[in-house]
């Protein structure tokens, strides 16, 4: 397992994290990430952790720069699939994955995206500035 | 890992396989899936393997009773993102996956699956019954 595969649907790109990450991993992700939205010109990020059961410090950092990366990149990103006992675990070790949206299912993130992309589009249009999204 | 994780798209059911298969995951995946497929009531299942470097018999016939099952349960089957090295493979293995439709990416594996419906409705229809789908 060397990298994680990266989904294309419509304006959105799909990451499943089902494997264990490590630092090259995480790398390789970014990498492949970053270069799939500016080539797709993609509007939105949908990572699904569902199939974590622990989330550590690194996870949480990486999904915070995948957010971040993502945001100067012009795309909006969200955390789906977050199972009960890893909330749990998150904010009892301090980790509250600030600058991260999350919600619980694939269909849930992909209207929270929309909602961003319709809220930045009225945003601008009544600035008096016409951007396609 | 004990279980693939299985995203629920609208009335499609996403399955992203990234890690080596052996029997048991195998199995547990052929449960949740026609188990998810009846209470979703889902009309398609969308594999995708682009991050499979080898597909064997094993793996091989495990797509095709997925798609199988997925049928007697009223669900249509794609598999996605085959890796062109792969194909190679196959067919020189003698595997040629019969029965199992294949497109290039999730996107063309939801508007296969789409024309699928399109089609059974209309077949449906035309016959004098009417099916809600």
């Amino acid at each position: 397992m060397d990298r994680i595969p990266i989904l294309t649907m419509g304006h959105f790109l799909l990451v499943t994290i089902q494997v264990d990450m490590h630092d090259q991993l995480a790398l390789t992700l970014q990498d492949d990430l970053t270069n799939k939205i500016t080539s797709t010109l993609a509007k939105g990020v949908l990572i699904d952790i569902s199939s974590l059961e622990i989330v550590d410090s690194f996870i949480g950092r990486m999904l915070g720069n995948i957010s971040s990366m993502a945001r100067v990149l012009g795309a909006g990103s969200v955390v789906v699939g977050m199972q009960p006992a890893v909330a749990i675990t998150l904010v009892e070790l301090g980790l509250s994955l600030t600058g991260v949206y999350t919600a619980l299912d694939v269909e849930k993130g992909m209207q929270l995206l929309r909602r961003q992309i319709d809220a930045d589009f009225y945003h601008l249009t009544t600035d008096g500035n016409f951007v396609e999204i």
